[in-house]
């Protein structure tokens, strides 16, 4: 188990290198195989090829950065976190969402793909839902209905307001070239959490 | 000129229609001369390919869809447009959203691209700013500045903020296969004018 487990991280591990290096177009297989120090045969029997295996790739990096998020969010409980908010399940989203956006913004491979390779993020976001998308919408769906209980989000369909939410961040994060002109780091992060805090909040409950 | 206007108009009625029969990747500028009924020089002297053919298409699509947006969304100050708040300049704003939205959700060459060749709207979500984007945010930016004025619109950079109404409509609108299954259209022009109005009110203000 523990091999298995430990050959598919470095491969992973080895891919990202890759990408970060040359660019998913010019990552092969092989090359992949030869940092990880595996065989070819090890990698193709689990990745038909480099897409698929940059698909797993950027899922493992994604649920990483939902992971700590949780984390970081789901603690801050007790108001530590600097959220004014936080006591409430709607100031603890808003500052998951924003550490998510800070690290993803600062996120070599994610930043990568956005900048050169943008068309790999087309199908997830505006075709299909994919794994760390999935994930990223339980968490908000249970972020959410905490905040319906504690009074702090309005009302609605759980699951609906996660999908706007989601695509909400996605975007912000995703289209930071198309910001970056008028709204530094901070500027876009703050403008963020208006967009969730206006759309979540109950009204007159800001 | 009145020539020269026509010609470069039947090209590019002509190029939608190939584009929306066989897709961009399978149209070329010689199916689009000969549908147009011109000769091959003259679709090749304004346009060195096909993408920047329908680059140009999709501007004129867009902006089209925006002049009737704004004409709409602008004349509504009597509030006979159907939004209850369309007598302030928020009303007005999130009318013509609302109304650009639901055009932009049934339009025959838009929904075409993002269902079958979503990369060709990456460069647009990704990377930089086009022409009829920036011919949104000048009208949004008017807008919200008319909102300032007249109270309906938190204070705060008009620019910034147009940029963050540009990104969170077109994500919604260009996401629509993300959401279908939970949000059908009114569901999800609903909740497109909860994050606007969420977004620009003055706080207490909604």
């Amino acid at each position: 188990m523990t091999s298995r487990r430990n050959v598919e991280d470095a491969v992973l591990d080895a891919a990202r290198a890759c990408v970060e290096a040359f660019g998913i177009r010019r990552t092969t297989l092989t090359d992949v195989a030869r940092r990880a120090g595996v065989s070819r045969p090890t990698v193709y029997r689990r990745w038909p090829d480099a897409t698929a295996l940059v698909a797993d790739l950027l899922t493992r990096e994604l649920l990483a950065l939902l992971d700590r998020a949780d984390d970081t969010g789901g603690d801050g409980g007790d108001g530590d976190g600097g959220a004014e908010g936080a006591r409430t399940a709607r100031g603890r989203l808003t500052a998951q969402a924003e550490g998510l956006m800070r690290e993803a913004l600062h996120h070599p491979l994610l930043t990568r793909i956005i900048d050169h390779e943008p068309e790999t993020m087309a199908v997830y976001a505006f075709q299909r839902l994919g794994t760390s998308q999935f994930a990223a919408l339980d968490l908000l769906r249970s972020g959410i209905e905490d905040g319906q209980v504690d009074g702090s989000i309005r009302d609605g369909d759980a699951e609906g307001m996660a999908r706007i939410v989601l695509l909400s961040v996605q975007s912000l994060m995703t289209s930071r070239r198309l910001t970056e002109d008028v709204l530094d780091e901070d500027a876009l992060v703050a403008e963020a959490r208006r967009v969730l805090d206006g759309y979540l909040a109950p009204e007159g409950g800001r």
